[in-house]
């Protein structure tokens, strides 16, 4: 196998897998849409009475922490079992973890309980997560975390999963491989949710490919490439909020590949 | 009577009835701006304590189960009842019914309780509420249901509502009447919450109609012709999404009724 | 001090504040969006178990009682208790208050039990909670309320709050200063969750200066300034919508106190 996202690409819009979420409020619309314009079927379902049986129907589940509750968390970790004993993969976003002990316990304790294929957040978030001075104001990483391929390897290792640390450019390490990601474009972080949109991206291709390492580096560099394309038509974050999804629906399984700046 | 989505619509827009939806997270944002647009005024309300007041003072209430949860059904049932005691119309939209038991489940439950004058779901859906076979992939309806005339006619005897089965082509049947509607465009299966949108729109032209089975298919046409206008303007799901809602306002009373394809 | 809204949005933009929301699921996304353009950060939390960590890194709070339940007004009331204690300055939305009991109640409890520094609301809802005759259809003051002048006097006065009363045009009093709005175009009237931003903007607008009444005179002629910029680019409700993010993110502290249309 190698990084060819748009490989994977394709495959995911031949096959639709259903990518179940369990996400928060604020992003709910706006990462379905993304799922459906990348090419699979999104859906959002937190009920206890049929996290279970819909994470049965999926091909990836993803967890995301936004505006948590203890029922959604106990949705999480049933899910999540279910998800594990099926062999269906899981990412997991945790928004916020350092700005409250509520939320850095939670995304603990979901690594913990759960085998987590893909942790996927920003730098305050994920050094939050592996004990490094960070500093997270509401749910924005605004400084700290060392260096970010140190710092991807470092949770790799620790936390035993794939490392996804976002930020201008993206480093991926599962504690051995490391890739940095150097798509994207800065009007990205002008919006809410496009952490979460690349958290359920990475939860399509691990629907499409084995490897949680090359799915999520595959993930960035389309919602990258997506973000690129979205910002030269764009004149402002609202503009680029909708150009986003038109460049996800467009992107070219073909050209994807080719277009990737990993290193 | 007779159909006449123009003239309803022109009602509408000089009455501007409030719609009292009990929905899901994912789509309250945009079902509310699709109703704006169109011209009712939306409400989202959905606590036990103020259910019953509110439903007191619309002119529908729309039923939508995606995202549930228990405290969300007994809100339904509570509001409901009160419409049903008030003469306030009902359209239930049973988002992923046939995904899982629970949404199966609750969808059947609410047609048995309440009166629905209308149940508008897609094929996969209503076949799964009329015992059925069919494929419902989370939200999606993916195959099966059988010939949709006949799917239509059978969950309108059956389960005694006029039946609203969306699709490439909509079928809207009272168990006497049928009637096919050709309008719409392929992009609203691009984006998350069409099918939910439709719902919401089905509760405006209750709210502006007595006969249910007329008001179902005006808003099909009405919503379907916003659809060709949006396509028209659109270059992808975003920008489609957006324009939607200006093809929506821009709906004209006096020759929306010509535009209907409805057979 | 003086009514200097480029001055403030300088300062906003530079310090770049938290932004503490516990607001309603229809408009979660687009507050935070607006907050993000403007030049602060957003925060969405409502969990008992964070809220008081979560406002103890905030510049303001924003309470809006849209899609009310009881574990969020516990929530709102645990998040104002730790902000009055703090000094973080509380804007209140009593949305659809004079709609229902339930919201009625629940607005006046707030007002109640927390010092308020802004109530932002309709004339209907402010009416409602100063006792005035207005109707409230849904979350849309549909008439009443008198002169908004008086409103606005007579809210503060009696409530002991900055009463900002959004229209047409705006009125804001502290009981002894008025000022008149006139920014804004009637789209904003076309979408929802308007109302919902001009306070979720207020409240960053009091994380940059401390005299609330100024603060909130200076929100309101940010909005009504991003307004006007929209609806020159807009064609409908739904382009408008984005036009707004844009015009936010494009307001020039240099030029915004010279538009102001304050008297």
């Amino acid at each position: 196998m190698s990084i060819d996202p748009g490989a994977t690409l394709g495959l995911l819009r031949e096959r639709k897998p259903l990518i179940h979420n369990i996400t928060n409020y604020v992003v709910m619309n706006e990462t379905a849409n993304a799922i459906l314009a990348l090419g699979a079927l999104p859906v959002m379902a937190h009920a206890k009475d049929e996290v279970r049986e819909m994470v049965g129907l999926a091909g990836a589940l993803v967890l995301n922490i936004g505006t948590l509750s203890a029922d959604w968390i106990e949705a999480m970790l049933l899910a999540g079992a279910e998800a594990n004993a099926r062999g269906v993969p899981i990412v997991l976003d945790p928004v916020g973890a350092g700005a409250t002990r509520y939320r850095t316990d939670t995304a603990k304790r979901i690594l913990d309980v759960l085998d987590v294929a893909v942790l996927r957040g920003n730098a305050g978030e994920v050094a939050t997560l592996v004990g490094v001075e960070a500093e997270v104001r509401g749910v924005e990483s605004v400084g700290g975390g060392g260096d970010p391929t140190e710092l991807a390897r470092a949770a790799a290792t620790a936390l035993g999963v794939v490392a996804s640390v976002t930020g201008p450019v993206d480093h991926v390490s599962d504690g051995v491989r490391d890739a940095a990601v150097a798509n994207g474009h800065e009007l990205l972080a002008a919006i809410t949710g496009t952490g979460c949109m690349s958290t359920a991206l990475t939860g399509c291709f691990l629907a499409g490919k084995d490897d949680p390492f090359e799915a999520a580096v595959e993930a960035l560099v389309a919602f990258g490439v997506a973000g690129e394309d979205a910002a030269a038509e764009a004149k402002g974050p609202g503009s680029f909020h909708v150009e986003l999804y038109d460049a996800l629906a467009a992107l070219d399984p073909d050209s994807l590949t080719g277009r990737g700046k990993v290193s």
